[in-house]
């Protein structure tokens, strides 16, 4: 039942509105606009025409077979249209209205899950912005129009927060298979909708918001994301980590948030990775969704800069990544490709005066030594090298031969330097604003080929 | 005499060139374009003139008197450039030139030294890309040419980093008051500059990246920083803290590194603050750079968001931010600035129906009561609330209001969020793309403040 929010046949708008801003407008036009090729339907018992559509009184009155239902009706509206849907035969409800458990209105909710399940009719939400599935071109929110197709599924318990991520993705060329506003969880649940993209073939991986876990849910959210990481990464960012916080959560979702602790040993155990900051999700996600898993841990780090170098392994000995000991013959190769005050070790460095040729030799020496499985590419602004030159001869070298060792990168410099990443992006390759976040990126990544690899041995 | 770097009389370049690209050309055409407006003397015994300006064969034939002196040229002529400045009583040799200790040439490095001692000579260098100090429009680096103005002084162990960083903080529009390299540090290191900056009215924070201070010097580095610090924050990203940065360390700047655990301990008696990536040293130093010293440590946090409310409270909670318990009646003076189903608390969550309106009622409120020392402003984009109107309604009471209550702020969405944080940050109102970053500056201001107001009642 659950597939038809990937593919639905047929839409249906209820609370369709022909006033610029309401709820019920933007979502029909984002519906429309965003290029949705089933059958979508406005539900508007005052309006014969929405937007161009054909409007109708209800659900039921639909001269055809409805898939999904958005509800954008008052909260008291809302039972009755259920009723409707559910009778119609309707699938999955995405009701976005708001004013139920939120705001204490506990039995309302209740009232309408009862309802559904009397028809086995699905629901998400309530009190959500709706939900995208871009390999669909569906763009069923109220919130910006121009998703950014691409591998990563957002899960989100903040409505705020998710539409606000919506237009942080579209700017940052995040690209998005899905986005789900989950809400009250009255029904459907972070790990029901994840476990939903196991087989999804446009998801390589999930990202999720969580504020909580419903009271009782624990052990089947444990067992149902344990099946999901076997197949693909899931990476959250767990809010309300802090005392403080769990009680800004009681009050925000109403999830009870239990110890952190408790959510730790969860994720733990699923195998899920963590992130602390809304930043640090989406660094992870992006490596997962443009990267091959590593084959291994072995990781050389190649540089024009003494300083990010050190920086960089910092940070790989701080999260776990393993700088390879290079061989006496790995040694020799790499000081080919440098000028002589050049320092052949790991950090390779090419020193200041490197150019694209002194770092594509390098790449290619670490691509073709078995000693290598993973590749951070750091680079600093100088005037010997323009930053979007060695973005497309990186870009270049890759394609043309189909290089599948994990790479990451980060360029650190003005605005050219940051439009060569933006171009590196584009391209797959993850880059990153600071030689850290490219490590701790390619960290986690290394960290789920092993768990995954561990997981499958004992099966 | 250190003093002549800032307010020099006049400045000599030795090897300054009229090829375009050659370091003695860039850092001659950068001093005359960022608008120097002492004297410049290029020197250069094969030309009559420079860049339009008449050229003198050496530093002791220009018939006035000379300040800073420049060098660009190869390493083996920089002995007698050095004899010539000394002999001719300058202050401050800026040696750009590479190809010293750095590569082992110990020798050279300490002839200069010696040398200039002779004659009461100070060298910065050698192997730096320059220095910079914008109230007197110096821009003495081969480095980019438009560097913005402001508050914050930048000193880089690292040539190659530096350089980075100076694009990164243009294309950031980070101010900069200073910015020194300080390479080999052969004569002059980071500890007298930074006393130097003590009286400098221009600089209100001061941002290291630091590998390692000279073997012998740690008594001396902490006797001097714990001046500094009594009077301006410092903030230190310390490369080289892992085991195998410290070797990388060693083999690029040469520096002894030393344990980490030596410069924690040394960075916590001299009050310094400590950031782990270069992100975070120019978040922490931006906030102090922007905004008045917190007052004390009472928090609020006021968000339309609930989910980015509870972040930035689990942030708070991580970071040591204390987060203020509102009296009945402040709790009540909230209540009136929001719609019914806000939050009145801490996270005062003013829902995502916030208009400008209700968010600047309740930053009054925040502003005007006696239990509140510091704000925290979060915004999520929303469809009711325009970012840039949020970011020109916040300018307008804080200026009109000369709040001095110490805030940061965070909005999280698309462009247009974007374009309202970089008018924030050009009224310097600190805004972060996330939360935690937010609140993590705030943090450190507080820490910075608690120590000051500790280290002054010991004095």
């Amino acid at each position: 039942m659950l597939k038809a929010l990937l593919n639905p046949k047929s839409i249906a708008v209820v609370g369709a509105s022909r006033t610029p801003g309401k709820i019920g407008y933007v979502v029909l036009r984002n519906i429309i606009a965003y290029g949705y090729k089933g059958k979508i339907y406005p539900v508007n018992p005052h309006a014969d025409e929405v937007l161009g559509l054909k409007a109708y009184p209800s659900v039921s009155s639909i001269p055809d077979e409805v898939d999904v239902v958005v509800v954008a009706v008052p909260a008291q509206e809302v039972p009755k249209v259920i009723e409707d849907a559910g009778k119609k035969g309707a699938k999955v409800a995405v009701v976005i209205t708001s004013g139920f458990s939120e705001v204490g209105n506990v039995e309302l909710e209740n009232q309408i899950v009862e309802t559904a399940r009397k028809y086995g009719l699905r629901i998400l939400g309530p009190n959500i912005f709706g939900y995208a599935y871009t390999p669909s071109s569906i763009n069923a929110t109220f919130g910006p129009l121009e998703i950014e197709r691409g591998n990563i599924a957002l899960i989100s318990q903040s409505g705020a927060l998710g539409i606000a991520l919506m237009g942080w993705t579209i700017m940052n060329e995040i690209g998005l298979s899905a986005l789900f506003s989950v809400g009250n969880m009255a029904d459907i649940d972070v790990a029901e909708l994840s476990e939903l993209l196991i087989d999804d073939p446009y998801t390589k991986v999930i990202a999720i918001y969580l504020e909580g876990i419903k009271p009782g849910r624990g052990k089947d959210f444990i067992e149902k994301m344990t099946k999901v990481t076997l197949e693909k990464p899931v990476v959250v960012i767990k809010a309300g980590r802090s005392t403080r916080g769990m009680k800004a959560v009681a009050s925000h979702t109403g999830s009870l948030a239990g110890s952190d602790q408790l959510y730790e040993a969860a994720f733990k155990q699923a195998g899920i990775i963590r992130a602390y900051t809304v930043e640090e999700m989406f660094d992870i996600a992006r490596a997962f969704s443009q990267q091959p898993l590593p084959r291994g841990e072995n990781t050389v780090i190649i540089t024009n800069g003494g300083g990010v170098g050190v920086l960089a392994t910092d940070a790989a000995e701080f999260s776990g990544v393993k700088l390879v000991e290079p061989s006496p013959q790995l040694i020799d190769a790499f000081r080919q490709t440098m000028p002589w005050f050049g320092s052949p070790k790991n950090p390779v460095d090419l020193t200041g005066q490197a150019t694209v040729d002194n770092y594509i030799k390098a790449i290619k020496v670490a691509v073709e030594s078995p000693e290598i499985d993973n590749i951070v590419i750091l680079y600093c602004r100088t005037a010997v090298l323009d930053p979007r030159d060695l973005a497309k001869a990186i870009v270049e070298f890759y394609e043309e031969n189909k290089v599948d060792k994990t790479t990451v990168v980060s360029f650190v410099g003005g605005q050219d330097t940051y439009e060569a990443m933006k171009y590196l992006n584009r391209h797959n390759i993850p880059a990153y604003p600071s030689p850290e976040r490219a490590v701790n990126a390619l960290a986690k990544m290394i960290w789920y080929k092993k768990f995954k690899e561990k997981k499958k041995s004992k099966q």
